[in-house]
């Protein structure tokens, strides 16, 4: 038997099946049967506190929205945010991404958002940034043909990373701003870590990569 | 006959043949000739004022550097640069990289540098830009396989643009910094562009862009 470290949050999280999808495996291929609706699924991964994903689940009521986020403790505040909003386009999934073709079948993801993804800076932690090859791999199993991952950071580092990945895998880069906030853009939803490190001064980078394989 | 609006420039681009090369199309495929070695070349489109290639030029003796750049009062301010440093691996030739092709053949040169291209901020003049797809194919034809592209520019919207270009074009994108000056970089050298915007805050872009054509 696994011991539970957070058994405050794991109880929660139970108490939530409708927002938070128990066993997530057995939905693989069948998305649009928890939604009860065909539209397009958009993931996030790394959701953290839910901000993004509940407005705009509210912006976009004909796209389903799944986040996930491996912290149980963070996946709580989530639960309040969407039930709060009584969104019904909306789930999250408390697991790790690194298994995310576990929990997708192929062709089920219409788009995929890194929303300040923790940005593991030394060398030998390549591996593990969200936007390393061995992700790419698995969100392009995922996702419809051309499908497009949507990265908002301030890490530079990350940033700059993430544009070489991209390009090495072979994925178009479209709409890059190095400076979002002075960018003029509209209906930017911003994330917990946004509003916070927007405050502080720092620019926020954004891109949309492009799978080229349709 | 055709009307020389600049007779001064002309006239000192024509006593200085040992620097700016004259007749450039009849070196195409015979660079190694001019520079009698067979030395890699790196040529750079817009050069200015020449700063950037005659320093580059000393740092490199193993380099043979073309500086091309159409504006002839400008090349005059690259002869006198180029002369007083006494380096017999760089010249200029006082052309339109619109027709590149004409002056080089396949595989002739190794680098290609675009440092603070005129940025053509307007959607409608995007074909004049360095980076459009047009000129892609033109640096393509004569580089040799894996050949890379150097970019350095304060500016946002061009450097934005030309990650799009690069990606699009299937390029890889090799040692992004959005923050060239503050990246620690050893060995930088600046251009003349890049002293004056760099002294008035604007930060420094720059990528290595590579052709996957091995
Ligand atoms: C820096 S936070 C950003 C949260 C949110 N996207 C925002 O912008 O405010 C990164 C989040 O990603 C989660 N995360 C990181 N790697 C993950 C992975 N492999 N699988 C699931 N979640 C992950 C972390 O637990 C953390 O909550
Ligand atoms: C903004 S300046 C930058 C000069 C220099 N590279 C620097 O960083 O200081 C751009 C230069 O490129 C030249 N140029 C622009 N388009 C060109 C083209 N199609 N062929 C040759 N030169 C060009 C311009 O005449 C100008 O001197």
């Amino acid at each position: 038997m696994r011991l539970r470290n957070k058994p405050w949050a794991q109880d929660k999280i139970e108490e939530h099946p409708g927002i938070v999808v128990i066993n997530p495996e057995e939905w693989k291929g069948k998305w649009a049967e928890q939604f009860n609706n065909n539209n397009p699924i958009h993931i996030e991964v790394g959701t953290g506190k839910g901000q993004f994903i509940t407005e705009m689940s509210k912006l976009h009521p004909n796209v389903n929205y799944i986040g996930i986020e491996r912290q149980k403790s963070i996946v709580v505040s989530a639960i309040d945010k969407i039930k709060e909003s009584g969104q019904k386009n909306v789930r999250m999934i408390n697991v790790n991404a690194v298994e995310l073709n576990q929990y997708f079948a192929e062709n089920e993801v219409h788009r995929v958002y890194l929303n300040f993804s923790d940005p593991w800076p030394k060398n030998r932690h390549e591996k593990r940034r969200l936007s390393h090859d061995s992700f790419l791999e698995s969100y392009e199993n995922v996702l419809i043909p051309n499908g497009e991952i949507h990265m908002k950071t301030d890490n530079q580092g990350l940033f700059e990373y993430s544009l070489h990945s991209f390009s090495k895998y072979g994925m178009v880069l479209n709409n890059v701003s190095l400076d979002l906030h002075k960018s003029g853009i509209e209906g930017n939803i911003m994330t917990e870590y946004e509003e916070k490190f927007s405050e502080k001064g720092n620019r926020i980078y954004r891109c949309e990569a492009v799978y080229r394989n349709g």
